[in-house]
């Protein structure tokens, strides 16, 4: 556990500290960069101090030495610059979590005392830098196009109407960044986004929201400030040493967003609504008309109660699709409830609660992955298309 | 770090001390198979107490009640046999190491005291299991044809004639189960075979050697003895909970060795060494005519020094084959030095230390993957042949 900040004053609740603790995460991305520098530095030392470097030199010509120990430094100065980059991003997404979150932004930053996050919540600045590549960059299109695409396709297949399509209302849980959530939304749907983790809720709000909030998160307001496309650069592979072809691929730069936001064109029929908090908290009592759930059901702990709630938010008829792996997030978590269920007994379970499977098909993508990288995780996932109810699809 | 046992003796020394932890670790496994199983049953009942059970059921028929339950239970009765099987197999490992390690064996049985072990030498075990597959089953067929296939058609170009190859010496550093090894001995070639950890030690000589070690290792000795293809099967998906398609995935067994041991044929020309220890000290003032770096480079903690005792092992015009990823193995490893340089870097070097690269090529493969799994981990290799000295190969 990461220790908690002094109590400045009694309002101060739980959420307060778990958005001043994601805050403090992203906040210490700059020192943690450095951190990373210096390592690699003193490795290098070490290597120097292990060998006799005049005769370890001595092999290479005179311009050869210069060029690599010329190489090393512009490589570090490189580094630094990206790492104090990332941090001024980040900085900024911190900052912009005020126009979400107001008042508990406030206290947040009032209590905040910077200091080391937690392994975990570092490991998810990093990954959430690189779900802005994902959902956010070109770099992401190959992985966007495997499985958020044909789940547009299907939805824009029943719904072949696009001026019809503000009447429905669609769910995304565990939306992530919103691109899903977004690019539907440009379809004509409704949309609900849905998301439990800060590091997601204040990323995702800079990126769809600050055009319209910029009175309030940037240090120097600008007015009439609009995203646009390719704006912003974030280095997502400086830490990347293993599985490495050549240094510059590390220092590469991802632009971000790779399209006009829909956020910035007004007057559109239908509406985009993010809901923060747990999605069996937030679908009580709401109905919806399709269900999408994009690389979240194996978030679950109980994949039981998820496959109920799922039920109940739809009508008769109503649509569920689902794409993604089962890479259960609680297995072999300490203290948490963890059902790991193969796909065969959830859709045992899927269909004896009453939905009736329309189609079913495998989808390899990869998930954040660096193209560059010589390690490339494919995942092998279940697609779904099912019905509440069992009746025919009109 | 791992509790040692007490001190039985003054010449318990740290040799004895590793083979302990070893041996434990393999004889922990059934105990380890136990706990999981009983966290899977747990898991289940805090499942069945949080919702109430009988509206829970009372959706199925009653016909699919019984179903489930019987299903869970056989499940669960196939993973303890399965468990138990692997865990006899896990013992004849560590029982035949005798004809291996000689007195340090007796030694470690002696001061044995069951544990738990640590997690690290926990997942070994489970490694080792898969390592098996991957290196000695038909099951891991297409990995070694991806990586094992190119290297040794490279040697057997340079060296077509097959009744001189005796003649030829090849260093096979970080060999695992030996396979490559084998495979090489197979062609003719004079082979020496070099691990540092003693789960792959203890296995490569079960797999290789028993067959000549039977009065030693079985409980029961069994004259005559020869390993068929085939005769053992071992279960190595058991824990794979997941990215599972369905439940009898994890349940089905591999069977090795998937050929006839090359050890099982007397008189041949040429011949097969094991050398366990580090192979920057077993190199030491040894000369071979090639070396072949199969998954490798990337356990240095300075591939430099790799590099120089690669160049000092080798003749002039000495031949080097490497295939890999650099997934460094000490990367963030606290305590231990590591210089995790890119592959442009490491060629640069190789080129400078005196190496002239004769060919070079990407390889994709994946690595003891489970190839129902929905998560599918592909490395881009590096392949590349080297000749010591710049000359041109004959």
């Amino acid at each position: 556990m990461s220790q908690h900040p002094e109590e400045g004053e009694s309002s101060v609740n739980d959420e307060t500290r778990a958005i001043e603790e994601v805050i403090n995460a992203f906040m210490y991305y700059g020192k943690f960069g450095t951190e990373k520098i210096l390592k690699t530095i003193q490795q290098m030392k070490l290597f120097s101090s292990s060998i006799d470097m005049i005769s370890f030199f001595r092999n290479y010509p005179q311009d050869f030495q210069i060029l690599v120990v010329n190489k090393n430094k512009e490589f570090v100065e490189s580094m630094k610059q990206r790492i104090e980059h990332n941090h001024s991003i980040l900085k900024m997404i911190a900052n912009s979590a005020s126009g979400m979150i107001g008042e508990n932004h406030t206290k947040a930053f009032r209590i905040h005392q910077a200091r080391r996050p937690t392994g975990e919540f570092l490991s998810k600045v990093l990954s959430t830098i690189r779900q802005i590549c994902r959902e956010w960059s070109s770099e992401g299109l190959p992985e966007r196009e495997a499985t958020f695409k044909p789940i547009i396709e299907e939805l824009n297949s029943i719904f072949p109407t696009e001026t019809e399509r503000h009447n429905i209302r669609i769910l995304v849980p565990g939306c992530g960044l919103g691109r899903l959530a977004h690019d539907l939304i440009e379809q004509g749907y409704t949309v609900q986004g849905n998301e439990f983790s800060y590091f997601m809720l204040f990323t995702s709000f800079f990126i769809l929201n600050c055009c319209k909030e910029v009175d309030t998160f940037f240090e120097k307001p600008r007015v009439n400030f609009l995203f646009q496309v390719d704006q912003f650069t974030i280095y997502p592979y400086l830490f990347d040493k293993s599985n490495c072809w050549k240094s510059e691929d590390r220092l590469r730069g991802v632009t971000f967003p790779d399209k006009t936001l829909i956020s910035s064109v007004t007057n559109r029929p239908n509406s985009f609504s993010m809901c923060a908090g747990d999605f069996l908290e937030i679908v009580k009592d709401t109905q919806f008309d399709a269900i999408v759930t994009a690389w979240f059901i194996d978030t679950a702990n109980d994949i039981f109660k998820y496959i109920d709630a799922i039920y109940d938010a739809l009508p008769e008829n109503g649509i569920w699709i689902n794409v993604g792996p089962l890479t259960w997030h609680f297995e072999d978590i300490a203290g948490e409830m963890s059902i790991e269920l193969p796909y065969s007994d959830i859709m045992l379970r899927i269909r004896q609660k009453g939905f009736e499977i329309v189609s079913e098909k495998e989808i390899d993508s990869k998930y954040t992955v660096n193209r560059l990288s010589m390690l490339q995780n494919q995942f092998n996932c279940a697609y779904f298309y099912a019905r509440k109810g069992g009746q025919k699809p009109q």
